[in-house]
């Protein structure tokens, strides 16, 4: 398992609902690619979603985002943490 | 008092080591400005750093990150949480 933290682009005026239900249809799926979400932010001044999770591969949360109808414009690793 | 997502680009190749004095010098005078980091994670073969934190406004996050001698490219707020 590794850490990784993706990015939603495009994504101006979300509300904390829209912010909810997306991170709950990652939350209903994830156990079928061994992913978990543990947090969301969102700025919907710029339109950015962040995404924190644990996952075997960056294709792997990719594949449960895209799933749930929100695919990511980046997910990076990111295995180093302060 | 806000939360803030900001990112660091650039950063290709960074060490753990690295990421911990780059927190820690912003830990250390982040006080000045009324912000507290808390988490940072970095992306060594992106170059990609990210950082949260809770604090008054974007530019008391970007003048503690200035001081400590990494100004941030982005500084997003992000009211949402999921």
């Amino acid at each position: 398992m590794a850490r990784f933290m993706d990015v939603h682009h495009g994504m101006k005026g979300i509300t904390a609902e829209q912010l909810d239900q997306a991170h709950h249809a990652d939350l209903a799926i994830e156990k079928e690619e061994g992913v978990h979400f543990e947090r969301a932010w969102a700025d919907p001044e710029s339109g950015t979603v962040y995404c924190l999770s644990e996952a075997p591969s960056a294709e792997a949360v990719q594949r449960i985002h895209t799933r749930a109808g929100h695919p990511a414009d980046e997910v990076h690793e990111v295995p180093l943490e302060a």
